[in-house]
Order: C-alpha cells, then structure tokens, then sequence
C-alpha cells in the first residue's frame, strides 16, 4: 500500500514530512486538506489524528502524527539516505538543532507571522518587536554555523536542515507582506545579513523535486 | 573518560536525561549546579552550552545539550536496552508522544506549575484555570492509554515515558502546594481521577536507582 501524506498548504510542519519524502525518493499519494473548508475536523480525519491537526502520514496499516515522529518514522523505515546522522555525536547535534528550533524558533516565529498572515494582533507591537529579535538572533546562530559548513549537522543534508528551513521561509513570507513594513523586523534583505543563511536556502531550493513541496497557494 | 551530566535540582529537563543514564546501567559523574548562585551562567558553563541552560551532556569531548539530543545520543551511542524502539512504528509512536508532550503539556503545564512554586502571577487566575484544563485533558490521554499497557509505547520502558515522567511529577509537585488549593486544579488525588497513571508512577519509582535520580531539594 503506498504511503499516504495529509497536508495543509503553508504548514511549515507538513513541508518538513514533504521535504523528507522527497528527499529520500519515496513515492506517495498527496492528501492536501483545505483549512477553509473544515477538511482537519471530519469524523475521518479526527479517527487518524485526534488533535485535527496537519499533517498525518498513513503507511499501509501504520498512523502517525507530528512532524517530527513522522520524519523519525521514515527515516528508521526507509533508511536512505539517513537523515538522522551517520555517529551518535550527529544524531546529538541534530536532534540538538532540532530541539532549539522548536523551543526557541517556532514560538517567538508564531507572534511575528501571525499578524502578518492574518492581521490580528498588529496592534502587539511590543510583542511582535521583541519575537523578531529573538528571531534574528536565532538567524544570527544558523547563519554562524553555515558560515562553516553547507550543511546545519555533518556533510549532507538532515532532519535538521529540513526541520528549520520551512520555518525560515515562513518568517521570511512573513517579513515580505506590506503589514510586515512599519516594523522593521529585520530579516530582510536576507543576503545582507544573513548571507550564509541566503545561500542555504538556495541550496535547498536546487534539491530534485523542491518544487513539489513549494506550497502551492504562495505561488 | 567517564560521562559528566551538569544538571540542577528540580529540572524535569535534567531528570529525564538521569533517568536515561540510570536505565542504560551507565555511569556518570554528576555536575550539580546551583541556580542560585549562577552557576548555570559562568563563563565556563556557557562555554559548554552557550544558553546557559540545564542539562548539558559531556561524553570524552563531545558535548550536546537540550534534553531529547542528550536522550537520542545516548540511546545511539548505548544502545541497550533500546528506548526508541525496536521498530520503526515503535519508532515513530515514541517520537510522537513526545512531540505531544512538548507541545501540549510543557507550555501549559509550566502556566500552572510557575505561580505555585515560585508565588508569582497566582492572580492570573483564568489562565491558570485554562492551563490545568488543558493539563487534565492530557493526564486523561495518557491514562487512557495507561490503561491498555504498561508503558506508554511498546511492552518496556521507553523514551516516551521517560520524557512525560518527570513533567507529571513537577505538576504534582505544584498542585500539592498550599498556593493550589483555592484552584481546584483537579489531579490529586491522582490515584482517583487517574488510577492508571497513578500505577505507571508506582512502576517507574520502583525502577534500580530511581531515589538516585529524584530532585534532591525536594526531599
């Protein structure tokens, strides 16, 4: 049985699963779910994942949910290539990456795109100002570590790479909206002053089939 | 070289990475340090984790910090007993569950936890409220699942329960405090609302070496 992905389109955390799926070559049926139209809140999407959240992946008999046990699933699965590191020491620093990006990065990032995307809030301007800072901080340490290497952990690409890169182009879509502008967030340019960060992007975006996980309504 | 853990008393962060070590048989020298005093701030701790945060792992000379790197670099580096499973669906359910539990249970739990311990914001009373029902709601999931087996994922102890463990006792911990009593906040008596988490406690504190792994403050 092939293996089934429910998605939203914009959903850095569904772009992560897509990103892993393509990255190591696996074939899949594409499940994109509309927000608008309730698609995450049917009785048969709740019997799959009680949370009505994105994404969810189905293989053969197998559930499972949350992005990052669904790229853990995967990659324990279809081992090639690894993208949880080839020595402890890479596992470590991946899942270390990981685990800043999630404590540090999707929080303080949600208070930036938010008002952004959905126009509420802009009136937190205190708040907003504060998440932003805190965000080209975090920019500011990516940005360090691939000043050393093209890659977050090891010589390939990983999990970590994956997990953060949806979450960069978010704050990024984010920071390019005309509400974005009285703020000052301080993200772009990206190439002026997070250059390192820019030319990561670009690698990403140069992988097979990116193209295929772009979200199709921010064309 | 021996393993050296930097840690602080309390830390539910730091326990699940004691209690890592202390289920793999794995020796370990314990670095205690004291909030208090700052000892979490010098210069030659934020050398080893420049967020100045508790736990930090030192194996030889590699060095990992945040909790669920430290877990995944043992378990890799010590793979005995496995604790994130002997198969990828195991794989992807422990993963899972941890996702949930640093998504639903830390933010909210810490709402409730924070003003018991430490006095202040006890007059956020709504938010409070919400977050314990929130917290309820998750202590009620895990019961359930408590209900079919033992552990949380598989037929042994796994990094599923190692992570929730710790975070499940801090609440206790504040929901005894004199400072919950006028919340209500609904987990104790936690054997009567939840009888089958009540039991996976019992089994988990029965565990070789348990007491070594317990907060010291809080005795």
């Amino acid at each position: 049985m092939a293996i089934e992905l429910y998605w939203g389109s914009g959903s850095p955390f569904a772009w992560r699963v897509m990103l892993t799926l393509e990255v190591k070559g696996l074939a899949y049926e594409s499940k994109l779910l509309e927000f608008s139209k309730g698609e995450h809140k049917t009785p048969a999407y709740l019997q799959l994942n009680p949370r009505g959240k994105v994404p969810t992946l189905k293989d053969g008999d197998f559930v499972v949910y949350e992005s990052l046990a669904m790229m853990a699933y995967l990659d324990r699965k279809y081992p090639n290539p690894p993208l949880f590191g080839k020595t402890p020491e890479e596992t470590g620093l991946i899942w270390q990456t990981i685990s800043e990006c999630e404590s540090y990065l999707v929080g303080e990032g949600n208070k930036v795109v938010r008002p952004m995307f959905f126009g509420k809030g802009l009136d937190l301007i205190d708040e907003i100002q504060q998440a932003a800072q805190t965000v080209r901080q975090e920019f500011k340490n990516i940005d360090g570590r691939l000043g050393q290497s093209n890659w977050l952990v090891g010589e390939q690409i990983s999990a970590a790479d994956i997990t953060v890169f949806p979450l960069v182009q978010l704050l990024l879509r984010a920071a390019s909206k005309d509400a974005a502008r009285p703020f000052n967030l301080g993200l772009l340019p990206l190439s002026q002053g997070f250059p390192n960060l820019a030319r990561w992007i670009e690698r990403i975006e140069a992988l097979p089939n990116y193209q295929r996980t772009y979200p199709p309504h921010w064309r």
